[in-house]
């Protein structure tokens, strides 16, 4: 291209750039002939300046196209396909892909890894012995046609622009642009190549968007670049008040999700689960309607067809498959468990399970990343056993925290006690209801 | 520091950030410990978002502060400076200069070269044969001392930070920030040390600032800084719908500069040097108000006291000082000399001479630069022979244009032919009124 910056300009006016500027732009980064100074500067002037849908879908676009796609051609079971914007103990990947695999879809999730109070997919997963995430292609594709699904991490051959854009956002101060970070989203779900994608918005003090307002404008956006690509788009706004479940830490979560597919595991993240898993049968065709839907991923978890379906993909991908049913004891566990409580002078009612601050105590725990290049303790974390709305008695454990040793527990403590509120007035529980976009 | 992102993300949402805070982000991005691609978020996050008078102010000591500075202990002059946002055919520095000295003031002008349709003093004053623009900062100091006045190259101790900001801001699309093109300005005014100080702020076609609306809005800027920095400081604005003067071009303006130091220069340019001259005078306490100091300019020029300063300048700086008066054929002439006319049905008065589309002649006929390499042609230009307001017969030429050659004067006629415009009625001429801030 022959220079940036009567696009930086126009962009910093307010104007709106073509689909072939925003393709000569990105693609001029990718080649490094746009310089990383001139990318800040418009990613700024985006950051300030918002993007049409029309310009959103041409850059998610150009993005898609700066790397490989996958298609399926002759696949006998329609392509799904869900993202979550990132919460505290979201584990409802590993309960929903197995699920709608046993319900004939086929379901590639490719996942990220933890960083700050949010957990990985791909971290949690790792916890279970032998687990590869990092499967080659070819591998992968086999294994999808074999049995209907795989857990993997993001392939680097897929939307290279994204990469490199995204490392430049976090040392820029661009990260939290609504286009970019729907294009970010977006141009990952398309490259992959799923008709139907369901999108799991998140919001309140452990998600990245913190309103419900906010959660919606980012949901919308996300449906209307999924539908101008051609795809069928819906997204779902859940509130992440306090975590999704009761783990949070990797193996714990694991377990938790097991629970969850044989029908022991908490309300909420059944609950998420039946929500997501009901859209995408109803858009892929699997079920005629929602309701249906959720019909038969209640029959599919009580016939043990989705613990069944984890144990064949767990074991696809070299992991111990015992995990599930027969030996969970092979998941890592932490030497120190000991329970948390509060004395709160005659409050009996849980006001405030801060998801932000208990992903902070895991993180403490050792159970996450502060930088890209921390290792993980996979047998840490936290165990909710109240939730907000709960009455409690003086003295009784709101949470295990399961450490490596006394001082990180104590360390853990201190977190959760600015995250736990007491109320000496009776609550409602949090139970935000879902919305559905698209 | 530790890091740029909060700093950058604050200046997104539109929050001041401390003095400190910008001494430090500056101070990293010279040091090169803030890389360039977050100084251009920062840059652009600033254009969008605007920067509080305080910020402006401690932005530009911070810059100030990245090099050295200079001071005059014991001479017994007033040091004045001033300061031209740049326009078409401007020579005023050549005129002001040594006026001001030959009346009692140390007169320090650091300048730089031209870009696009606008000219720079150091190009015309090298046209000078012998002329030497980049002085040791001890031989000029010294010179200062000696006669009163210097007119040099900006030096590259003072300011290191502004060109390294400038070079960024150029290929970021940052370039038309107010606080950021005040900074720019008012740091090397500060760093050169001068106690009183004149801004001549213009608008117009042919000037960086279109409006007036715009150029009060710089002036007042300026103002602020120099006065925030317990500087005597005032601005004056002027318009530049037409050049200023009637030469354009290299030598051609030297030669107008010199008669109008001998009393047989254009109008407009002897009404800007007073009225700049008489501000500083005022300021420095040379005169004891404006019309005095005006009273002052007028006697030096009548009596050849600023000719013969310009003399000393010019053989103190290794120039050949018979130009001024014995020898001015030793400036530099084109070959081909072409009188521009336009044949106009009947139209009699001039409309407009439009300054930009006179710097584009005279970029075309060489007398300029269109990218920094570029070397300029000191013999070439445009002589103005009308101006707006003035009535013109059938064939009259509207302009001289001095070229190398007859292909060059034709595309140099083009470029007049869109500048030049004719009316059928009477127009009153372009003097728009001074302004004065501060």
């Amino acid at each position: 291209m022959t220079s940036a910056v009567p696009l930086i300009e126009r962009k910093k006016r307010g104007e709106a750039l073509s689909a072939g500027e925003l393709r000569a732009l990105l693609n001029g980064f990718v080649a490094k002939e746009v310089p990383d100074y001139q990318m800040a500067a418009w990613l700024m002037a985006v950051s300030l300046r918002g993007m049409t849908d029309d310009e959103t879908l041409a850059l998610t676009q150009a993005m898609v196209e700066s790397g490989a796609t996958l298609d399926w051609p002759g696949l006998d079971r329609p392509t799904v396909d869900k993202h979550s914007t990132g919460g505290v103990g979201d584990k409802t990947s590993i309960v929903l892909v197995p699920l709608m695999a046993a319900a004939g879809a086929a379901f590639v999730k490719m996942s990220g890894r933890g960083l700050g109070h949010t957990g990985g997919t791909l971290d949690k997963l790792e916890s279970i012995p032998g687990f590869v995430c990092e499967l080659p292609l070819e591998e992968m594709r086999a294994q999808v046609r074999r049995i209907g699904c795989a857990l993997v991490g993001q392939s680097p051959e897929l939307v290279p622009a994204d990469k490199m854009t995204y490392a430049l956002r976090d040392v820029t101060g661009t990260v939290d642009s609504v286009p970019l970070i729907a294009a970010s989203i977006m141009s990952k779900k398309l490259a992959a190549g799923a008709r139907s994608i369901v999108l799991d918005v998140k919001w309140g003090s452990g998600a990245f968007m913190q309103t419900l307002e906010q959660a919606r404008e980012l949901a919308s956006v996300l449906v209307r670049i999924g539908a101008g690509a051609g795809r069928g788009t819906r997204a779902v706004l859940s509130g992440m008040r306090q975590p999704l479940g009761g783990a949070v830490g990797n193996a714990l979560e694991v377990r938790e999700a097991i629970d969850t597919l044989t029908g022991a595991g908490p309300a909420d993240l059944w609950a998420l689960t039946l929500e997501l898993g009901s859209h995408l049968l109803e858009m892929s065709g699997l079920a005629p309607d929602a309701a249906e839907g959720r019909a038969t991923l209640v029959r599919l978890r009580d016939e043990g067809a989705g613990a069944r379906m984890l144990e064949r993909l767990i074991e696809a991908q070299h992991g111990d498959p015992r995990v599930v049913v027969r030996s969970p004891d092979l998941l890592p566990a932490a030497p120190v468990v000991r329970p948390f409580s509060v004395d709160a002078d005659g409050a009996r009612w849980v006001a405030a399970a801060d998801a932000r601050g208990i992903g902070e105590a895991a993180l403490a725990l050792g159970a996450g990343r502060r930088t890209k290049t921390d290792a993980v303790d996979p047998a840490v974390g936290v165990v909710l056993r109240a939730r907000i709305g709960d009455r409690v008695e003086p003295g009784q454990p709101l949470a295990d925290v399961h450490a490596r040793g006394d001082d990180a527990a104590e360390q853990a403590f201190a977190a959760l006690r600015t995250a736990f509120r007491l109320s000496p007035d009776p609550l409602p529980p949090a139970g935000d209801p879902y919305e559905t976009v698209g």
